[in-house]
């Protein structure tokens, strides 16, 4: 099959620019930019795409290498590829960035939010820039397949914050999305997530140098981001797999934690150092507040959202990949809304699947949900 | 029954004093102090007492009132009482406070931590306290129940870290004691534990009035606690109880979280006026991070705990009553934790309890397990 073979492992980060969009709450943000990446070729009639859109503190590389030397290709690289379940010989498989993405400090991504600059002043937005919802991330991806002259999904696939995304398609674009495929996400948030990802961000609300949003040129909130970061690998991971990994073990096998308040655990520095290289090199404050609110905002039936509260205005076929040890979005969740999609004659199913690995098992262990993935397509 | 009735529902806090603590990381402390609480009477072999430890963020005060108005009684109120299953007409039921409590400032928990006077230097020890472990705690109370004359305990009953406390006892005083009700609680904390518990409390080390732990007679990390003890109520609580409670409403039903990001939800502002007001009445911060440490030594199989890794030198009778959804002592751990007791041959039974409260349901619903301690105590 390789002369068939239309994309190589290579792929090149794209910009999208919308010269104005009017928010859900109705704001007016001129010169819109996204980034977006192409695996795969469109074909004449632009009804053969994919469009994956990403999670929390993802961006739109979700697939291939930018150098053949890079370290790590795009997170969902496994499934993403020539004869792989989002086959790219047969589709053309599209990664868009969100409005707000965290990673608005990598050199790499391309979003529109409170670090970006504001035409009408010179100056960076900071919380002057209109909050955001999933709704809109969505609405500015429609107006980017537009331009590519896509007309038809064959999917929207999502893991978390992608699937939510994914779901708000179908909503949105009835006419336009023929399945989705939601992986460790839901049609609506629980308000049990309006406090945890309230918990998650808080930090960085209380670091002084935050000062309101107000930090552009001066010293950034580095400490308040760090710590943001750390909690959501707590929050993301599942205990077995922390287990696994970290046992009990001391952070300096000289160093015991029952003789000084900082002397921590193997886990809490890996975790702190980890977040700390991100804070410093990747994430955005202002932006991951953003990005939080977005997520809080995603409710059916409300402004946030597209999703009707009974989930009946899903027409799309839905899979839904669910990790039995995602603790964020529970699978006793994932069984009701599977169940009530049925009940509202939405074709939809649920695959369950085993893993140590938490929510970001979605992205991690994700080859263990692509022969659902490949079953649900050729459908 | 009334003539028998030797505990009338009113209480009064006592303290005790140690001169001298050797700790289990080898230091001394001089002239501790921990407060305790007694309901029935002690029979003249001693044999009839029932210890009850506290949870993380609780005191002695058990049950019972210390006026007839008082608004609420002590947190196992509906459990402690004459005719109720801890039945005082019978035990005499023990309420005890662990060094370093975390409600060192509310005026009545009687403790001793960082934020105790050295006798040495006349001012708070701060981080100059020893670190101290749920062993310690242990042990201090074993001082308490000698000098009360206490010879054996029918119990030691406890929820979250009064259920780790029980485990403790139990291993480390088998002769004395003769039964564990262990609720919602393990013998051994998890690895996930080590990193959950540091997010909690890491807002207090980012709080700049912390100091390092030296904020005595200056402006004390208000904000980090109050941020820490909201990651409680989050961690602590269910997702469906928090859901009954608060479902999706804003916290000003005329500013929508879609406008700014300073208008937030009803469960987030609910939960961060009540932290502000503990924190400002009730917790001090350093001894939040001691007992955060605490809980973290609590690892069958190391100096912290006096519980072997396999849990071979329990003896006593086991009552494990755990409720379904408790999100931090999983039911499956308490299922595998009872089940290897049995293989050692410890008479241990789980009592599984349904509840939309959590982990916090073992305070607030602690009467459904009522029936199953009643039962056990008579066998």
């Amino acid at each position: 099959m390789q002369s068939t073979q239309i994309y190589s492992g290579l792929v090149e980060k794209q910009s999208f620019t919308l010269p104005r969009y009017e928010t859900v709450s109705g704001r007016l943000i001129k010169d819109v930019k996204v980034g977006w990446e192409r695996y795969g070729q469109l074909n004449a009639a632009g009804d053969n795409a994919i469009l994956v859109p990403h999670f929390y503190s993802a961006n739109s590389h979700v697939a291939g290498r930018y150098k053949p030397d890079d370290a790590l290709p795009g997170y969902w690289d496994s499934i993403i590829g020539s004869g792989k379940p989002l086959d790219t010989d047969r589709y053309c498989v599209i990664g868009v960035d969100a409005l707000v993405n965290m990673n608005a400090k990598d050199g790499v991504t391309v979003t529109t939010g409170p670090a970006s600059i504001d035409p009408d002043t010179g100056r960076p937005y900071g919380l002057n820039f209109p909050i955001v919802s999933i709704r809109d991330f969505v609405r500015v991806q429609k107006a980017l397949l537009d331009a590519l002259g896509v007309t038809k999904l064959v999917a929207v696939a999502g893991v978390s914050m992608g699937a939510l995304q994914s779901y708000e398609w179908a909503a949105a674009y009835p006419e336009m999305v023929e399945r989705v495929i939601a992986v460790n996400g839901t049609p609506s948030q629980r308000p049990f997530a309006l406090c945890n990802l309230e918990s998650w961000i808080a930090p960085i609300k209380a670091d002084a140098n935050w000062n309101h949003g107000d930090y552009y040129g001066k010293a950034e909130p580095i400490a308040g981001v760090t710590q943001a970061l750390f909690n959501v690998l707590v929050a993301a991971l599942h205990p077995e797999g922390i287990a696994a990994t970290f046992q009990h073990r001391w952070a300096d096998p000289s160093k015991s934690p029952l003789d000084a308040l900082d002397h921590n655990y193997l886990v809490n520095h890996t975790f702190a150092a980890n977040s700390l290289l991100r804070a410093n090199t990747l994430v955005d404050a202002n932006h991951m507040l953003y990005m939080t609110r977005a997520n809080q905002l995603f409710v059916a039936g409300t402004p946030g959202s597209s999703v009707a509260a009974d989930l009946s205005n899903i027409r799309a076929q839905v899979l839904v990949a669910q990790f039995r040890t995602d603790l964020l979005f529970p699978v006793a969740d994932a069984r009701a809304q599977v169940a009530q999609m049925q009940t509202n004659g939405t074709q939809a199913e649920l695959v369950e699947i085993d893993s140590i690995g938490g929510h970001l098992g979605g992205v991690t262990e994700i080859d263990k949900a692509g022969d659902a993935m490949r079953a649900f397509l050729a459908r």
